[in-house]
């Protein structure tokens, strides 16, 4: 884990999620057998955006192992508002407490809090980034509903764009080789940087597939569209039967024996980031009718809530229905996370496999980069964060946040100890040196920095006059 | 109890009442005795509207029983605000804790909690409906000070249109034999749902009678009205020797050695329900004056705090003044109670007797009933909630919710099979059957359901052109 | 201790104080072994104003004892809302908990608190009054630091106007002979109430001295203001070689093998009493140029927290940096206070010496006296206040609130008995008595009580005629 903190899913191998799920298990089977593993431990829960639900499992969770917490529920009675940095407020708290559960509303904020902690911080949700016990909630529930994970196919409903739940989801089950298929709603597709990083580390190819009874979450109003229902199907590592031409739309071969997930979520509104005239009208909703649809007998239901309206109550007693289970599960998943975090239980695997090595990647510190994304941590409290970015040249040349884990594309390079810049694109065919070229994103920043154009672009200017 | 639960004072059989209170006093004499019986219980605290002195109190009593709590203080950071039903977030609640302690801003909520969780559910009020623990700790102090309830006097003092205290306490008064008298603030008295509850099912009817020393909690300025204080005066099982005629006043005979308890409220400036131009002038308040006055040298002053100017400070030191230690009462009664719904403590006494057995009442599920209370959770979350309603037709035609216990009268009727609606007054003397004839509160939504009206208001409209 | 409660740092001894830091640095050696010594006991956690950082090492230190809390943290929530009074608060909770800690806006607060309340009180901050566990916990760090207060110099930099934290500390210091050197920021120097108490209790005069290492402290642009940086210098009981006149500037001798602790703080700005257009832009600021000083290689820095930019974080893991370390250290110290008033561990000290023995001070109820200061809590409850001024006739006339210790000038005087009221400066050499005579802040109000004039006024009237 990074500096001994979980800040986002990929921190852990898959052996520790797995140890973390087994480990939920034997508490689910005997919760009271472990009151008092965690006695004389205090975990702060530093809520700094609002979450009764998240805050209220987390802190159940400490006080059924017998420890205790000291709560900051309220952003607006918080040291912030005196202007304090988020660096201090964690050295401060972590000289209170043995660990530290962390919401707050800037992305990336839960590494900037482990690198100045003293002892393990928790995200509990940071901004629109990650939430990663969200995401082993879900695991545990996905592989006791349906037995495992591998192979099995995870329908994601509703907003992939703005569900800090869906994505952790998202790579979480690409890296337990679970089927994934979207139906998002309209306007509300998965974002180019999620793609990217599937594409990038877990190799694995979006394809274009059809399947009629998804068609029903959207209302089968086939008459009205005339389009029937889209989804992508990720392939697992074996490479499926399906054609790989995106255009080609094909059937899902629907296996009435298969276990379907339907993960349900609800339009992320209070989120930034939500087109300014809000989503398209055609968004899915899970009702009984859907559940009539051939291949369904056996579907799992489940839903991150709170819900609005996308997950009709009607079938909140139907047993396929496991989204307050879904909710419980919280509590022993977050008991054993805590366990294992505190040493209080032994981890039975180690760091290395199926998460994301983050440390070891290269991480230049690249001159040149422009720094868009307006909640990141890392913009916010520039002093204290590190500001570090992974070079990615593929499927483009972009670098990656080490925090807010989002994309930005330079669109100038200029070689080292070079005086030109090239547009990216056409540079010349020499390998770039990302950690010791220089990056612009505009000509003027390059021309500020006494670097001139390349002599194609000069060309083209004059070209141009 | 309704589903284990504690929604409302009648929940709870008389013998269960005086289970709690014996408890409460074994524990108010050696409270350090029951630390640990709550031990790796945990107590969701969910205070969806603000109140920091109940809150406290359960969470005190919880925490002196060596149980735990997780708290929800702030409604603002709530999951409702992100548009979820109260419904919902029962459910995930009742899968973090081993009980619920609900505040809730709207009418009948703690019911419907009660429906939803897999755990006890305890009212802590819930809007203007009912505040059920609060009754608990008056009786106990009561009991404690003037040794019995039967035939007692209780003056009940100030608001009593929207106080919720008032009215649980009442109810639970009249179970236990006690007098009760009347003194309202101006535009402040009774309201008629609680008059009828007491007519129909308790059987006590009103008297007006007369008290002089009440007049001084008027101020006593008989020379500027001109009139004498009346009060309103309960007959216990036995006939009182008093004039039952409602326009004659009496002087209630003053028995110098009988103990008089004050009950004393604040106008419920927060509550809507208040009239728009807010409560008159004349307003009783208690002060060293007051209890100066003959036949009141043992009465007990009691309060549900916080006050405002209706109970002057300078009788705190008075040796009548109770109404500290009625507060502190609070913990150990909350914790009797506690240990009690959690199996901790066993009931001495069963479910029957002295409280409304409300399942066994006839619940039509009635047709066409308008429903008129904006506050009730019937109304709010109209999916969730079972909208069932007792019928009664003494002393008028009504129908009485099973949430906000609030009632409403219809004005037509059609008998089952026929085709035909009567003003109710005015219908044929065949008996009514409310489960399965039909019931209009205007003429237009009884022609929308295709009903004509009665010949006789045919002939009288046509009578009337 | 004041009714057993800790409402300003001067109810401690010396040899309490010296109790406290004894027992937190025991504490602070091995801190499970004290586990469990609260166990059973709550406190009730009441910050009626905003404050987490306090609040969470109170409530840290209270669980670290095995003790449990309940807490009020949204002023919002408060039955205050309801228009309760600080008194009935108290006098509420007083019955729910062992011990109350309490943050509360008005000055004066915790006093009132500690008299209506049935257990301990703990200041945990009254407004701009006082902080005496700031107080303690920088005591701590301090003598940790140092090894000794006696001798050392401690530098208060920043808004000492405004900062209760300051005003604490430095009447502690003067208690325990440490020296001490202003820095104040433009406009925010020591206020004349600190002053006045300052000369009256400790009879330490003021100097005016010079140090060139200050001078770094304000930017060091000794060209634009052409003036060095002064300091205010306090002798310890021993007189100084310095020269005591005060316009004349003297260099501090520089021991470099001395250790200095500078003490930063930030603006109030939050706080009324703040001039109304800001402090001046002449702000001492801490960072790494400063540490360059001559005679500042051994220094400690120090900060209350939250900083905002007078204290740089450039500086943050330079050793000579404590404040980090200071903020954990209030745990410790306020597990030894709780531990040593809830009486789970003994005083070795009795409570004489060195603090300020107030109840023994003449307390005269002084007829006339008109209160100035908004925030008192004996202007905003009356009624519960025990308006109590101690008279000081040096180093002028004026009386100083028992709540809020802020002073008072009364204008004129009338000796008991007389008719006559005299400028107080002109009055008549006879003695005055404070608890006899009456005192008038204007004339119209000495008229109001049919007195007159004396002559001399009377003849100056008429020579202005």
């Amino acid at each position: 884990m990074y500096k001994g903190s979980l800040t986002t899913i990929e921190d852990l191998s898959n052996g520790q999620v797995e140890d973390i799920l087994d480990l939920a298990q034997e508490i689910d089977g005997n919760r009271d057998a472990f009151h008092g593993l965690a006695s004389r431990h205090l975990m702060a829960s530093l809520f700094l955006e609002p979450s009764t639900r998240t805050r209220g499992s987390f802190e159940a969770a400490m006080k059924r192992l017998g420890g205790d917490t000291v709560t900051v529920a309220d952003p607006k009675s918080s040291s912030m508002e005196k202007g304090e940095s988020l660096a201090d407020t964690i050295r401060v708290w972590s000289g209170y407490s043995d660990l530290i559960v962390l919401r707050h509303p800037w992305e990336g904020a839960a590494r900037l809090a482990a690198q100045y902690s003293d002892v393990p911080v928790i995200n509990a949700g940071d901004g629109s980034h990650e939430h990663p016990t969200q995401t082993l909630l879900d695991l545990y529930t996905l592989r006791k509903e349906l037995g495992t994970l591998t192979g099995r196919k995870i329908v994601l409903c509703g907003d992939l764009l703005n569900g800090r739940t869906i994505h952790s989801l998202i790579y979480a089950l690409l890296r337990f080789s679970a089927d994934i298929i979207y139906a998002p709603g309209e306007g509300l597709e998965l974002p180019d940087h999620v793609l990217h990083k599937i594409e990038a580390e877990y190799n694995r190819p979006l394809q274009r597939v059809r399947h009629p009874g998804l068609e029903a979450l959207y209302g089968g109003d086939t008459d009205e569209s005339g389009a029937e229902v889209d989804a992508i199907y990720m392939t697992p590592s074996q490479p499926h039967s399906l054609t790989l031409i995106d255009s080609i739309q094909m059937e899902i071969e629907i296996d009435k024996e298969e276990s379907f997930a339907f993960y349900v979520t609800r339009k992320q509104v209070e989120r930034e980031g939500t087109a300014g005239d809000g989503p398209g009208k055609r968004y899915p909703r899970m009702d009984a009718k859907v559940l009539k649809e051939t291949g369904f007998s056996k579907a799992v239901i489940m839903h991150p809530l709170p819900r609005v309206d996308e997950l009709s109550p009607a079938i909140d007693s139907d047993p396929r229905s496991k989204y307050f289970e879904q909710a419980r599960n919280g509590v022993p998943v977050r008991m054993a996370l805590i366990a294992l975090m505190l040493g209080l239980k032994p981890w039975k695997h180690g760091p290395e496999g199926g998460g994301q090595a983050r440390g070891e990647l290269p991480v230049p510190k690249t001159r040149g980069i422009v720094w868009l994304n307006q909640n990141c941590i890392s913009r916010i409290e520039p002093l204290n964060a590190t500001a570090e970015f992974t070079f990615f040249d593929r499927p483009g040349e972009r670098f990656v946040c080490c925090y807010c884990e989002r994309e930005t594309f330079p669109a100038f390079y200029a070689y080292p100890y070079g005086e030109v810049y090239h547009p990216i694109e056409e540079r010349p065919s020499r390998p770039m040196d990302p950690s010791r070229g220089t990056f612009f994103f505009d000509e003027a920043s390059a021309r500020a920095s006494n670097f001139r154009p390349s002599k194609k672009m000069a060309d083209g200017v004059q070209g141009n006059v």
